[in-house]
C-alpha cells in the first residue's frame, strides 16, 4: 500500500471526527495554526530562500519565481485569512429544510462536511494555507500536492499546519502533503477515500485533471467571457463597462474576452469602443464585419482566452446572435450584456448558460469576495454541486436525519398511518 | 456526425430555449402529454404486447416480463403522476440567495434547468414516462435509453410524448430516444453536450456506468443500510423496527440488509430479534460472537446487498465500533439507530457518512414521495450535488444574476466605491 493510499485512508478516517467537531473546536484550531505560522515564521522564510535559490540555479521564469517568494508579508497576509475565516459562520450544520412528516416523525437537511478533499495548486505556497484553512473550516480532511518547485515551503508550511493543528485537537490525518506527479495520479484514482478535487492552475492543468479522473472536480479550466452590446446601451455605459470588464485586470478568469455588439449600432459605436481600448493598449481581433468598421486583426477563433490586452470583437445581428454565440463559444463562466431595455436583459440573463450572468454591470464582478461570501474556495464553470464563485458553501454538502418515536413504514404501507408533510420553518423563517 | 451526437447537439439548443419557458408553458405541455398518452393508449398497448410476445418467444424471465407489462392501469397510473407532477411548484426560478452589493448593484442566486439529461433504465416503461416528464417539469432536454426488451414499448411512448408536447410549444430537439447499447456507449463520451447521467438499473450496471464516464452521475449503485441496536435501546422498539426495515420490502434499496447490536444486550435481545426475524422468514448470516448466541449462517462478507429475505448480523462493542463498521462496509444509503439516549443518537447521526441518518424510525422511511418531495428522481449515495432521496431538485442548478446601473470595478479596486454586502430577504423571510 502506498503512501498516498495510506494518507487518503487517513484522511477519510479523521473525515469521520471532523463531522463532529463544534465550530468553536474548528476556530480554535485555526486560530492555533495562525499562531504557529507566526512563531515559525523565520523558519517558513528560511526554507522559503531554499526554493528560490533552487529556482534561480534552475532559470525559473521570473513570474514564476515572484509567485514562489512567500516572505514576512505574505505570512502576515495568509494569517488575515485566517482571521477573517474565524468570523464566518460554520458551514456545517445549517438546517436546510424541515419538514414534519407526521407527529412525532420529522425530517431535517443538514449542512455536513464533504469528507476528504484533494487540492492540487501551482507555484504559490499562499494557496496551501488558504485551502488548508478553508478545508478545515468547512470539517474536511484535505490531501494537498503544491508546485515542485516550492516542496521546501510546502513541507514546512505542512508541518506547522498539521502539528499546531493537531494539537489543538484536530484529528490525526486531517492534511497530508503529496510530493509527486505520480502522487496525484494515485490520488485521482481513489474514488473510495477522495470525494473532491479542486485543481487550481492553468487550463491544460485543469483540463488534464478533469479528463483523468472520475472524482468531482470543481474549478474551472478557462474563462472566455462575453460583454455583449446591445442596441438599447447607453453609449457612455457601454465604453465604461467594457474597458473595465477587459482591462482592469487582465489576467484573471473573469477579464472578458470577447466583445459582441449589434450592428444597428456598429458603425457609430465600435469605433468609440475601439479607440478607447486601444487607449489602454488593447489589440483587437475581428470578424470580416467589425474590421470593416474599424482596422483590426483577423480573429483566430472565437473560443480563445487571452489573458492579455487582447480582445475578440464580433458583430452580431441581434439578441438571439449574442446568445448563441456565447452558448456556444463560451466557457460557462461570467457574460455580460449592456442594455437599458429591461426585457431584454431578462430574457439573456434567462437563457446564457452561464455561472454568472451580469446586466449593465462589469464582468469583473463575478467573484465570491466581490459577492460578500467572505471566502473562495474558487470559481466553477460545473453545473453539478457548485456552481459560479464558490464560498464555503461548496466545501459542504448535506444529509437527511431522520428523527422517529419507533415509527415503522408498515403502518404508513397500511393505510393506518397517513404522512402530513407539514414544513417546520427554517431559523429565521416566519 | 452519429445519431446520438445529433441528439446531443439538438437536445443542448433545445435545452437554452427551455431554461426561458414559465411554469404555465410546461405544465401545459404535462397536460398535452397526459391527454395524447391516454388518446394513444390502445395504440400503445398493442405496442406492448409486440414486446411483451417477443419476450415470450425469447424465453426472457418471469419477473422481468412482468415488469415489461404497460396495460391500460399503467397508462391510467402514468397520467395520474403527470398530473401530479403539474401540481408542484416550478423549480426553476427560485431565489435562494440575494446579496445587495452596494447600492443599485444587486446580486441573486436562482435556480435554473441543467441542461441536457441523461436517463438510462431498464425495462419497465413507466420510467421513459416518469423521468421525461420530471426533466420537463424541470426544463432539462433530455436523452432516454430503456431496455431494448421494451423497444417497440418504447418507441411509441418516446414519439407520443414528444409529438404532443412540440405540439404544446416545447422546443423540437427536447427528448430523443436512443437505441442500442452503442449509443449508450457514445452519450457517456459527449460531456460538452450531456450535463447528468441518470441510471436507473441493476448495481453492476449502473456501476459501468459510474466508471465509463466524465460526466456526473446521479444514483446508487447499491444500498447497504445498517439497523444498529444501541444498548439503550427500547427492546420492544427494536424488534418493530428491524423487522420493519427489513420485511416491510426486500427487494428495494433501503431495505435494511445488516443489524448490528450492542453487546451488552446481545444474549438478551438478540434471540428475540433473530425469533422475529425467522418468523417473517429471514435467513440471518452472523459473525462467530452473534452465532454463539443464536444459530445462524456465517456471513460471507459485509458490504452485501441481499434484496431478500436475508441479513448480516454483527455483534459490536459499542457506539463507536458500530459507526466504523457502517463507514467501513455501508454504501452511504440510509442507516438508522434504535436507542433511547438522545446524546448517542445525534453522535451517531453526525458521524455516519450516509445520505439519510434515522433515530428510531424504520430505513424504509428513506424515499422522495415519504419524504414529502412530491416526486422522486432517484436516491443518491454521490456527496457532491444532490444527496439522499432526490426530488426535482436534483434536476436543476443555480446561476448567480448580477443586476448593475454601470458599475465597474477599478472604481471598488481604487477605493472610491465600497461594498455594502447586505443580505436582500428571501421571499417568505423576516
Amino acid at each position: 500500500m502506498s503512501g498516498v493510499y495510506e494518507s487518503a485512508r487517513a484522511g477519510r478516517n479523521a473525515s469521520f471526527i471532523m463531522a463532529g467537531l463544534s465550530a468553536s473546536d474548528k476556530d480554535a484550531a485555526l486560530q492555533a495554526i495562525a499562531k504557529a505560522l507566526l512563531a515559525n515564521s523565520s523558519a517558513i522564510v528560511e526554507a522559503n530562500k531554499e526554493d528560490l535559490a533552487e529556482a534561480e540555479r534552475t532559470g525559473l521564469a521570473m513570474p514564476l519565481r515572484k509567485r514562489l517568494l512567500f516572505d514576512e508579508g505574505k505570512i502576515q497576509s495568509v494569517v488575515e485569512g485566517i482571521d477573517s475565516l474565524i468570523s464566518l459562520p460554520d458551514p456545517v450544520g445549517r438546517q436546510l429544510l424541515g419538514t414534519q412528516m407526521d407527529e412525532g416523525l420529522s425530517l431535517y437537511r443538514v449542512s455536513c462536511p464533504i469528507g476528504v478533499i484533494g487540492i492540487i495548486f501551482e507555484s504559490r505556497p499562499d494557496a496551501l494555507v488558504q485551502i488548508a484553512s478553508l478545508c478545515l473550516k468547512a470539517g474536511n480532511s484535505v490531501l494537498l500536492k503544491g508546485g515542485s518547485e516550492a516542496v521546501h515551503t510546502n513541507r514546512i508550511l505542512a508541518e506547522v499546519i498539521e502539528a499546531s493543528s493537531v494539537e489543538a485537537g484536530m484529528p490525526r490525518g486531517w492534511i497530508s502533503l503529496l510530493e509527486s506527479r505520480s502522487d496525484v495520479e494515485e490520488m485521482l484514482k481513489l474514488d473510495e477515500y477522495v470525494d473532491l478535487i479542486i485543481p487550481r492552475g492553468s487550463n491544460a492543468f485543469v483540463q488534464y485533471i478533469m479528463q483523468h479522473s472520475s472524482i468531482p472536480v470543481l474549478g474551472h479550466a478557462d474563462g472566455v467571457c462575453h460583454v455583449y452590446v446591445h442596441e438599447k446601451a447607453d453609449p457612455e455605459m457601454a465604453v465604461r463597462l467594457v474597458v473595465d470588464s477587459k482591462t482592469q485586470y487582465v489576467a484573471v478568469c473573469n477579464a472578458a474576452e470577447t466583445l459582441l455588439i449589434d450592428e444597428s449600432i456598429a458603425a457609430d459605436l465600435l469605433p468609440v469602443l475601439a479607440k478607447a481600448l486601444e487607449a489602454k493598449h488593447v489589440i483587437l481581433h475581428g470578424d470580416d464585419r467589425a474590421s470593416s468598421i474599424w482596422p483590426m486583426k483577423p480573429v483566430d477563433q472565437w473560443h480563445h482566452e487571452y489573458l492579455d490586452y487582447e480582445m475578440s470583437v464580433r458583430v452580431v445581428s441581434g439578441e438571439p446572435e449574442a446568445i448563441s454565440h456565447i452558448n456556444k463559444y463560451g466557457s460557462r463562466h461570467t457574460d455580460a450584456i449592456i442594455t437599458e431595455d429591461e426585457e431584454t436583459a431578462l430574457r439573456f440573463m434567462q437563457a446564457v448558460d452561464s455561472g454568472s450572468v451580469m446586466w449593465n454591470c462589469s464582468t469583473r464582478f463575478s467573484d465570491g469576495f466581490k459577492y460578500g461570501f467572505g471566502a473562495e474556495v474558487g470559481i466553477s464553470t460545473s453545473k453539478i454541486h457548485a456552481r459560479g464563485p464558490v464560498g464555503l458553501e461548496g466545501l459542504v454538502t448535506y444529509k437527511y436525519k431522520v428523527f422517529g418515536k419507533g415509527q415503522i413504514v408498515e403502518d404508513y404501507a397500511s393505510g393506518k398511518q397517513h404522512f402530513t408533510h407539514k414544513p417546520i420553518p427554517l431559523p429565521g423563517e416566519k
